[in-house]
């Protein structure tokens, strides 16, 4: 079986055998098929698609690719999620420990900020000392201990998804839903998942810019869950504006802590209740938590009684993080310059761009662009305001956090770009847009 | 303008810029874009195509990323020939010393035998001590002294097409128009041609298989022509069946000796006329030799005459090689073992398949499968019936020219699928299927 022959079967539309697709993914990671031609078959992919069960073929290829973390002796039944990248999003830093709380065993690993996407790693780097590059010993003794733990990626963890995932940036080839899907999941099926929570956002600050788009990307996860074995439910949730206030590192481990005490703001927290109790059902595996409303009842409980927050400050002090700069938030890296932007009109907002507020964020060096900068944890952007909101003239819509006045003014000028105007009323956007339950299909 | 934004373009439909075209062509030869972003960007033209202007803009960019052959101080009006590649052409043996005769200069470059496909060049080798590789002078000098030199290509002309066909080859990227075209016409261009005779082959032994596909190539060249200001004629001509009979180097040379001297098979007599006399109407450029039937006349006076012959004689001496294998074809190389092949019932031919006989001369060693793979000049096959001849059980359809008996035992099993028979009579296959005259379209 020839790479070539390969390549030119995808090329014309044929539907690739279960072994040619784990040949040729063998052969990009031994390095026996060259990156060319490895760049020409995602291209004919990119083009020609991939059928249901070839996605499921090259997802657990990708994910057979290297090692398999077993974690079966300390977690019989293991919940991950996944958030498809979005702006604010400090999500994981609420709901791993809310729905740990509830004794749910987590064990999750995370990536990094690339682009305008934020990364759970580097927010809990702005807590001092944080850790989150351990040792896979480590690793099991956090789980056994404190039945939480959230690191780095192995990066012995499917390697063939890194190297397809690096070629593909480089090829005009990321936008694929196969590609896309099987990227993903991979990964968590790499990572020992049983069961998978799929936070798919759409909008102007997500990947996917509509709703058909994250529908059609989450169906296909649900679907390479069922042909895996794997319980995998998604959320289509709204990226259109920013999810809570904060944007930036530092800023967003605030506002983490406060939703964890319960005063997070009303939609962060409402989606963090959603994504909690989805988990929760999926930890269930159908014997528990099968009730909506008892789940966000126990959620929210957890929120009120403090064990969440607690759950919180076990996970940072297991990894070497000060707890004290999460008691008292104002001992977390402060910018220097702190000014807020006022609305340049009275009326509704019908706008509060995502996308733009992560380029403003961006601008004050909250982001990195290539793998290898640094990024200023302590700068960013709050937003305050939602869209539909009435406002007045000169009523502050949101605050930066700079580091220089050079870069503050180039935010300034972005951040027009956040807001428009209506002189009538504008509905509010939903903060979800359907569930997709893999049990429910099965 | 970056190099994976060119790719998206392409990948999502857009007709890309001449700009966005040259540059991109640019960094593959200097290096600076890496061979999997050509990749993909192949992929994506084969799968998205190109426009005629992106197809012009390509051929340009490729004939002039490396030396322009300016010989305009010695042919003021340069003529070349292409063959898209066939099984026993040895067209240019024939019909370059044949339109010299008349008067006209050709200074051509060709190229080697490549899986089922000859080449003049190793042809040409089949004459002792005849020097295919030319330093520019000596090539200069014989174009200037006789009129007439026929070498190997300059790695330093079109070095574009070069890499990009090295990278098509492994990536499955060949059989696209718009690459073909612009290979083959960019090479021409580069070698500084005026008017350009393209012979495309079509049927069982050729690249395209059928009239459409060759019609669409040749009418894209003619337009590239068109538009990048050569005259370019197209003759679309049969590749069902072997032109003439020998098959094999030695064995092409002295079938084109016998054609020059008047005595060649009818088919390919015939073809050399026509080919020859599209020749002349270009190197006529409108103002002598519109007239077919004249310019047959003329050519078959030359052939008559011996000039032709002797034009030959002259290159094959100029470079270096023996003429007295030229005056007596039994001092070519001469294979050891000669065997007939006997049809297998009566009846009329209905098939005498060109991939299948090109093939059993390829597996008796007459053809390389790598470029530097040696190849046996002695062997071959002559096949001597065409698709329509009415035969007997027993008659002599083939003759073997074989350097070992094992090779002649596998030979003789491939060459039973050559040949089918019907008991009813079988129409002949025309020699061609239609003329493409770019100073009949602009």
């Amino acid at each position: 079986m020839r790479a070539v022959d390969i390549i030119t079967r995808k090329r014309d539309g044929y539907e690739l055998s279960r072994e040619e697709i784990t040949n040729f993914l063998q052969g990009v990671v031994n390095g026996t098929i060259p990156d060319y031609q490895a760049a020409a078959w995602l291209m004919a992919v990119f083009l020609r698609g991939m059928t249901r069960r070839e996605t499921v073929d090259l997802t657990l290829a990708m994910a057979h690719s290297g090692d398999i973390l077993d974690l079966s002796d300390l977690i019989p039944y293991a919940v991950d999620k996944h958030s498809s990248g979005g702006v604010g999003d400090k999500t994981s830093l609420v709901v791993v420990p809310l729905v740990a709380a509830c004794g749910v065993p987590l064990a999750k690993m995370s990536g990094r900020a690339l682009g305008y996407s934020g990364g759970t790693l580097d927010k809990l780097e702005a807590i001092p000392g944080f850790r989150v590059a351990l040792t896979g010993e480590e690793f099991r003794d956090l789980i056994r201990r404190n039945g939480i733990v959230l690191a780095g990626q192995s990066l012995s963890l499917a390697p063939a998804d890194g190297k397809l995932y690096a070629l593909r940036d480089v090829t005009g080839t990321v936008p694929s839903l196969p590609l896309i899907a099987s990227s993903i999941m991979s990964k968590k099926i790499a990572a020992g998942a049983n069961g998978i929570l799929l936070d798919v956002k759409l909008g102007s600050g997500a990947f996917m810019k509509t709703l058909d788009e994250a529908r059609a990307l989450a169906q296909i996860m649900v679907q390479i869950g069922l042909d895996a074995g794997r319980d995998v439910t998604a959320v289509l949730s709204d990226m259109n504006q920013p999810l809570g206030e904060a944007i930036g590192n530092a800023l967003e481990v605030e506002e983490a802590v406060h939703t964890l005490r319960g005063q997070g703001p009303a939609d962060f927290t409402e989606h963090c209740l959603v994504a909690g109790s989805e988990m929760l059902r999926l930890a269930g595996q159908g014997a528990r938590w099968t009730d909506d409303a008892e789940n966000r009842a126990l959620l929210a409980e957890k929120l009120r009684s403090g064990e969440a927050f607690e759950k919180f400050k076990l996970l940072a002090s297991a990894q070497g993080g000060d707890t004290r700069v999460l008691d008292d938030t104002s001992l977390l890296p402060q910018a220097p310059i702190v000014v807020t932007y006022g609305a340049k009109q009275d009326g509704y907002l019908s706008k509060v761009d995502a996308l733009q507020a992560a380029i403003a964020a961006f601008d004050l060096g909250a982001g990195r662009e290539k793998k290898t900068d640094d990024l200023d944890l302590s700068v960013g952007i709050k937003v305050h305001v939602k869209q539909g909101d009435k406002v007045q003239a000169g009523q502050t819509l949101a605050t930066f956090y700079a580091n220089s006045a050079e870069k503050l003014a180039s935010a300034r000028v972005l951040m027009d770009d956040v807001f428009a105007y209506s002189p009538e009323s504008v509905p509010e956007l939903p903060l979800f847009y359907g569930v997709i339950r893999g049990s429910e299909l099965s």
